[in-house]
């Protein structure tokens, strides 16, 4: 919010890979994050930089808000079976755990190997801050009504990668949803997708660590819906995510730099 | 099945740490184990060795089945609110994530460090062999009529441990359930158990690794119930529960040797 | 310094865990750790607690200082034969390698998860504090002049457990020094020590960590001697030492709360 | 050397990534790796792929001995001093640690997480295959007569790299041999090399992992020379290295496909 009004004012295209713009609501950031947006012009223009749900609006914005890491894979995991009504959208949980660069480079004691390593945890059950951001990005992406989200997220003992597992109820009007099904909405919705991989098996982490690449498996399993969404929080998560966009903004391939 | 007949004639007590004796119902022990049962006369005869749900059985017995590492930290973190019709007995989710001990001694490629550090993933989806076992034991703890479990382990890339992270929606009877409320009724639950800590922040898995506690927390947020559960799985999930079975049935102190 | 001359004063008996008491000149003292020595009183009395070297000296005490890790390890490795005059004083190195621990619990960049983890590094080459101690003990312990030592720690990717791996050329005098010969003399040094294993392989931090136990094996290869030491940091070579030590100094057994 | 003959017949160049023909000597190769060698006549024609060292005759060889991980780093490390004089050719020792996928992929017990994870230990000391293979390429690109090599490689609680700590002593007409004589020397040696950095401080595993680089430094420290070596066992150290052979033998841009 410093640099950036300054950065647009002289005509220079952004990727904010803070989460100063992701928040569309000014009140909803100012409880997420605990102090008021100084910058509520430019957070109304302010694309949200997820390139397969976004994409056209990206190419042509002047500002693009770099979507978080939780946020990046649980978007694009819910978003094609919110769209099609196959969910209960109060139902989603989803589960995560990522690796400890999500939190930062900062030396704070329980990221020092002596205390993260050989360990596992849950941490902001229920209040982390990319819940109200996977909540908004589900309603524009599937422009359903305020689908509800409760997000849990855990600290890996490891550098990087986050899992999702993600839970959902199969909506009344479902019918009949199956693995089957589940995977063929998948495979639709992210035909042609460079860095979405829609897979017959779960995704570990070591399938997409130091990729731009998403892995998604859906199943339908004691009659509820669970995705599995891995990617690297640090490149599709973060500045991988944000080559893509600027490689869009710039009319360049947009995959340049990250294959 | 081969060894406990004859040591059980010669009037030895037996701790199993098998899963011969956990399943009741020899007809979902063939569907989980993918053979028949051989010794069902004794199973019917042997107690499933969760003390703090069925000490007084355990104390007579002359066969006790100890239980998976999994199904222990999720009936003991679930029993409670099942007994007392608090939660939705349709909407269990246990999403559990151990150590790679958890796989075994054998030498397998996926469990080799090069393979399974640095990595986490989602295995067995709902079909795990401890689904099964987790349900018999809340429905016989519960006195409850068939509870059913979505359960979805993980793989740790660390040694040892288990956390699970369960979800439940409350029951329409429960009310205004709470924090205040689920953490009181789990404190009651437990009180005067030694090696079960109800815990006002959520546990971590140093915790409780090489030790024979169980941690436990229970929150209410987002209108679900969240309980996360830790354990050692080589000592409250196998050979330390034994031996506090063993204990049991021979008279001794329940905490000799674990403390 | 700031604490134990009050503590002697009042008859109390002190283990100190800090480096204050080890070097016994206080100019080395003061090369190693950058100021001045303030308790130069004391610093002649107190005994160095390493019990299988100095246990008489350690019953007697009133102020013990508490071994470096580091020099736990290759004190022991060593004294044995540099005592009998079997090694170049001068052809001493220990390349040693320490678990995250030893760098203690502050917080600091290159200790966090994401830096530490993965990677191993050498630091402090043949300039670390406790280099002077090891030459010190040794010298002591052997009756020796001046051994001189060139000590290069390493820093392991794990919480704890420190393996030295030590070379020196036998002496021209030590005829026909071989493996067994080494074994033989380590095994006579160490007889009925109840914390130090001398092994017939080398040994693993898995068979010392969480122990009290120093595990050695020599063998004499390529013209050389190479010893491997194994020892837990925080246990030997801290802690757990110091309640040996304490256990000597107040008449208990000496393995008391370390077994 | 089942398939290499073959090949070679066809006019097909080969870099071969097995150890068959780096030991050019039939006899030392029988003793290290403990069966005949069967492709004898090849064996003389073998040119050893070590590019910094050895890159004529690599442009035009047919068949080319890809190096092992380990001599790798220290032949680089070494060679410019044997070649100037100025260490002592007996007083060489190579202490080396190496991540688990050094020891390959098949499933054993002691690679797999539950035992190799939190561990380090030292194997095969003295008697290491790779030990005649670094004195061989030693006295190779030296020039000098038999140096002698004790070499102590370790493993590593991770998955890649090989930090080597290697220890000579100056010879006795290396007159005054510094830090910056011997760093100096390196930059020398390796100017213009695109995979190797001679740096100030010494190397971490971080520095190279996942990269071809050979990250090197030297120092002089208690009268003896100190040379750190860091490669990525995987890359510089087998497939990356064979690319780079692969290029010059065709004659290609050497870094293709490796920057």
């Amino acid at each position: 919010m410093q640099h950036t009004p300054a950065l647009l004012d002289r005509g220079v295209k952004v990727v904010d890979l803070s989460a100063a713009y992701r928040l569309r609501d000014a009140k909803v950031y100012q409880a997420a994050y605990g102090h008021a947006h100084t910058d509520k012009g430019n957070l109304t223009a302010a694309v949200y930089g997820l390139p397969e749900l976004f994409r056209e609006q990206i190419r042509g914005a002047s500002l693009v808000a770099n979507p978080g890491c939780y946020p990046t894979g649980a978007a694009l995991a819910l978003s094609p079976f919110l769209r099609a009504g196959l969910i209960d959208t109060q139902s989603i949980i989803v589960n995560a755990a990522s690796g400890a660069s999500g939190a930062g480079r900062e030396a704070k004691s329980h990221l020092m190997l002596v205390e993260a390593g050989n360990n596992f945890s849950a941490y902001g059950i229920g209040v982390h801050r990319h819940q109200p951001e996977i909540e908004q990005t589900l309603a524009q992406a599937a422009g359903r009504e305020a689908p509800r989200v409760l997000f849990v997220p855990h600290l890996l003992p490891i550098e990087r990668g986050i899992l999702e597992t993600i839970y959902a109820t199969p909506a009344a009007q479902a019918g009949s949803l199956d693995t089957a099904g589940a995977q063929a909405l998948l495979r639709e919705a992210y035909k042609g997708e460079r860095f979405v991989v829609v897979r017959d098996d779960a995704p570990t982490l070591r399938d997409v660590q130091r990729t731009n690449a998403v892995h998604i498996n859906a199943r339908v399993v004691g009659g509820r819906l669970v995705i599995i969404a891995a990617i690297d929080n640090l490149v599709k998560g973060a500045s991988g995510q944000a080559i893509q966009n600027a490689n869009l903004m710039l009319g360049l391939n947009e995959a340049d730099g990250l294959s």
